[in-house]
């Protein structure tokens, strides 16, 4: 998880930082599966070879084929596709961190989500994931001080998948935002590893103060569509925040939190905690015995 | 209603499954009627009059004329306004059942909506109406089994109208999408005839496993504006579900499911069952009274 | 506020309406700031500099800029930059209502979006404050009898950003939207001055009855992210609507409703009034403690 | 003809300097042609609707069809279609000599041209007629000193119509430049009023030192297709000059000059002189018996 | 030769009038070759690859590819290539005389120009091919008496190709516009089969009446680069009009034509006569003896 | 001069070949003075502002711009601005013969066309510069034996500058293409270093047999507007082709061709030959006194 703001300790089910040379050996596996499978797509449909070629098989590298498909997907009028090309493409290609980053969250989307036919159709058409990468080469700018850049390629996110995070957002890898429509993420909200988030979160702020005022979310934590948390609180490593949750206080590690306003499943004395990491798990109904039972 | 999921009776409300002739002759009223108010709109306003003879009145059928919008809207610099065209306008001219459900949702949105003033209104600018059309050529493809082209398909649909449908759920006819921006259906989804569902909708699954894990919605539901259904559960036909609702198990037909955790309006023994049909009537609070009375 | 349908005092917060004189000098003085940014911000960021010079930079007012901006913003294949252009320079150079609210928005997102770095930040990358500026042109339209041109315009706003306001809806100044995706206002809604909406919000209708049927929004509301009004209902001025809320029924003026359904906080006989005008003071978190306490 | 650099009379064809009434009167009966032409236009081809809508019909003066067509066939990805119809609108609204110049243009095609069948298809399909326009306004900027926006203009007319007229050239009224492709007209040239130019025309220089350098074109000449002619010559007064040849030295009014080197018909020393002005009656070819016989 | 204006026997290299079936047949075996170069292309250059399965391998017939590539490269932001690709597609479908007409053309650069490596190369690449078959496209629609569609159609080719042929000008089959840039071709003119013509050639007319005034190209003629030919006169079959030349007089069957003015090689009187057909040999330059022997 | 076909001893006005030091520093001197030349034209001009940041104040070196500026320019629907713009910036940033051949261009430019202001005027506008330097990459192409993708390039390089220049020709250094337009070069013609020709010349070839064919131009060559050279022929170095001359057999170093057919100034025995480089002192018409004087 990036800054420190955290201090729950990391799930097991979380991998062992990866040395460089075996993230370098990942990347160039995910790539290659990536390349097969849009070769198969290629040749069993006609229609859509020209679109795989031109955003996959064409290109050498997965930072290529990112890079080129985001310059093409968040270009406008007036900020053509060749300027963010360049600019994805510089920052991909000298920041190893970016790239593992971008394979995990391939990985997360691959494993944790049914849906999720191959790594090349999270590559090319989940909006979250894509929202995601754009985020962190915004994040970048925004640290080497090129906040104007940061802010106008932030917009130009918001706009074309409805994805707003703030450029200053510290996100970790193995992120899954599934759907993603209307995901609003604040300035100085921090997401964990390993975390799975659905369409419509909002992790926002308090008011029109500055200062640290957005939710720090932990590792492995799971937030349920339409969940909306607000404020400088700690969700617990573990933890799962029910579907439309209103989150105001703090979520303890590996319990849950549900309802508007959230309680506690088990009750905010001795709440239940769960064995599972749910942000990988993806359980999101488990709950429903304790919760909502007003039929058999 | 598509596949049969639900044994629910079709409510008496909706029409008897009409004749292909009469799908015809209907095709050819509701595109004079569209042809006629492009008309004159076109001559009161001569700033959209370029815009409606491109859209409209330079096509010689229903289907032309939604191919080259749907072709226009969906395209991007590397999925190009001719291939996709091309694709809708294939699939429109050859299958019958498409044709009759765009005609049956441009007559919900007509009937339902008192915003929707005509139903070139709803043909040109509808997202949810246009993104339901995009969906039924998707699903086409999808049961076909050129499911990367429709993938690429619904990854186009949810970055430009924020609707994201799963190209294998399926969806019956006479379907409202009010507003549209939001709504996400999962993958083994089964939406019945006649439902209206407003924006920000969820109908989700439940976690990472695949197999049947998404809701069926019977024939005449009403679902309110940010409700969220979760899991492989059964809305009952002419049910609604009260908006910024979290629906996690079976709400019975003709029944109402209200708040977060959802409990149906007059308790869960017995459950106040209503007369109409609310996705046709779109009576959106008449439970108020049962449900909220904080103040005179 | 517009319509004269609320007639709560404008809060003492509100700065009196101004003279025609200051307001034109506000606006120079708004447009000589913003070109400052701008001048600064290109010297600083070469990679920018084209798309500041193209949006700010190279215009002689800011309504020319605005009308710029929106028309690349909002234009598709079939309705062209130059004709939206046209649309918006001629409808802002002609009603000094629209530049001083545009002026006016520009200082709200400013003094209460503690992310709001400058003036040139909201009117470039703010997708509430231009659809809220767009809207506007289009209500202005629709008040014209321009109702086609209207529909088209809005229909273009809610495909771009994702916020879905009625042509009709009135719109009074100093508002914003922050955020803004997935807002959905009605026909009839009414929004008085001085208003803050976060995302997701919903100001819908109650059925598929016409007539005046949406909400009417006072003086200095707070609406948090997420919440669902519906019917034509009054929203007191100086109330504050917590996020994820559910409301069918009035608020009075000055408290807070909370909840899925919504419940007065301090209980619906005795509710607390609270001093301070929300939508500016943007305190969207203070009944914290009188509403969810499960945990120290 | 501008600058006076030839004092030949003006042949009598030539109509005189209109008043600036009878020139906004005429303007004034131009578009209405023009508007006739289109509607009867659109009405018999639909897909040609929306073309001449968004071009013609929606305008509501010449000026800004003019400028609405222009910014749109000379746009680029890095020149923006607003940003030059800004440019042509500005110029044409405030510069009447501009305008009448447009439609002594107009009036030129459609006498001189007998495959000009209306205004509206000179002012839509001519890209002689369009880079003329162009090139006005181009040299406007030129002599208001702002040269670099002049020469960006030249260049952009120069690729997209492959007509290329330096923005410092002098050009008359009346002008018909047939066909157009592969026209070069050098920096200190000068077209006198009512002279048709066919296509791949040069008027060009002599070599690298700069000056004076270029041809003087009297009023009323004819330049036959293909024509070089370099150097600061005269080409007299209603003189013409035939197809392919090249000419280096002056030609004195009302003769013909044809060949490769331009030898003049009738002998150098009493050259043949003709009664019509060449460049309205377009007769190209009467010099045949006399020079070229090779066949019954 | 289209129209029976010259009754020149035809050469007897040219093939006879082909069957349908055979004319079917050829089609299908050509569509077969483009595909199978496309594909090894492809499959060698993957920079390419998306190009070459948008343009050629995604499409199920020639005319389809043909149709798309020509909707692409003319298209402007007030001509959709959706509008071009159904104006395209619907005429060669429904027309096999202009799918004939493609293939011998594809033919004749294949053949003819040695620098025409293959036959996709000749397909996607030059643009007197596309030029050409777009212009038949728009003599159809002239023929059809949908003349503003025809003109406007027109005027694309000569801004996009720089080829300039009025839609009313007849031209055969097995035709060469070799280079292409700057030809130019009247209203009445007439080419007849298996006619080669360089770039910059003009076959003009003679002033400014109507009626019948352009050339008359008779079957297997060869003109060579920027010749200039004038007039309602007769280039007999099997003749050659060398580069530069101007012709405003008839050239006989099978006699050459060079100069300025145009002179028979041989002499007026008794013209010397080759026996191959020109057009097809494309010999440009085997008349250099007798003309032009200034050096060893 | 590339190749070694030519073996006519350098004219002394041409450099000797520069150190690989001496040529980045010269790059860099040039690079210099363009981006002083733009930042000052930005500064007089705020409507050219963000187009001249875009093009060249927001590259680092002159390769970046250059390369921004080709793909921008030369991309359609199906070649996409980001991999051309891949394209020429690989090539270039690999191969520093290119980027001395750049320089060299630039300088023959500024130094020979009195109309060229500045170097940015030549790098952004010159449509005979910016084709030559296209064309340089799609010979390496070529070279490389990527020949679908160098034909590709050149069919853009056609028909967006209307020159054509087959991508197997081989072009020195020093090169000016004035004006441009209707430039034809064949396959296997060869032109020499500090060469300069001008619009409408084509270097073509005299049959449908293969092989080497095209014109050799030596170095330090002038070739006037609308000259057809044609066959495998040598133009001496230092020799002058007249404008609208047509040229079948070798010219010898030094001399003047005009006419058509070409013949020597001088006569064929005793031609005159001058002691300047035409190339590079762009005398046009010096020769006037002894060919063409009808007049006085």
């Amino acid at each position: 998880m990036p800054g420190g703001e955290l201090r729950y300790p990391t799930p097991p089910a979380t991998p062992p930082q990866p040395s460089t040379e075996s993230v370098v050996e990942d990347e160039s596996w995910v790539w290659a599966q990536i390349k097969a499978e849009a070769r198969r797509d290629a040749e069993s449909e006609p229609a859509l070879a020209s679109y795989l070629y031109s955003t996959i098989l064409s290109h050498s590298s997965l930072e290529r084929s990112l890079s080129f498909h985001l310059g093409n997907k968040l270009c406008s009028s007036t900020l053509l596709s060749t300027l963010l090309y360049d600019l994805f493409l510089n920052s991909l290609s000298t920041d190893p961190d970016l790239r593992s980053a971008t394979v995990a969250d391939l990985r997360a989307a691959r494993v944790r989500d049914p849906a999720c036919v191959s790594f090349s159709h999270c590559l090319l058409n989940y909006k979250g994931f894509l929202a995601c990468q754009a985020h962190r080469v915004a994040h970048k700018l925004w640290t080497e001080s090129r906040r104007p850049l940061a802010l106008a390629l932030h917009s130009r996110i918001a706009d074309v998948f409805a994805v707003d995070i703030h450029p200053a957002a510290k996100i970790g890898k193995g992120i899954l935002f599934d759907h993603a429509t209307g995901v609003v993420v604040g300035e100085t909200a921090v997401i964990g590893n390993n975390v799975s988030i659905l369409h419509h979160v909002t992790l926002g702020g308090t008011g029109k103060s500055g200062g640290d005022r957005h939710p720090k979310i932990g590792d492995g934590v799971l937030i349920g569509a339409g969940a909306t948390i607000l404020g400088n609180i700690k969700i617990g490593e573990g933890a799962k925040i029910g579907a439309g949750s209103v989150v105001l206080i703090d979520v303890p590690p590996r319990t849950t939190a549900v309802g508007n306003p959230a309680r506690l499943v088990g009750g905010k004395e001795k709440p239940s905690r769960h064995e599972d990491v749910p942000g990988e798990s993806m359980d999101h109904t488990s709950f429903i015995s304790e919760w909502s039972d007003y039929i058999i």
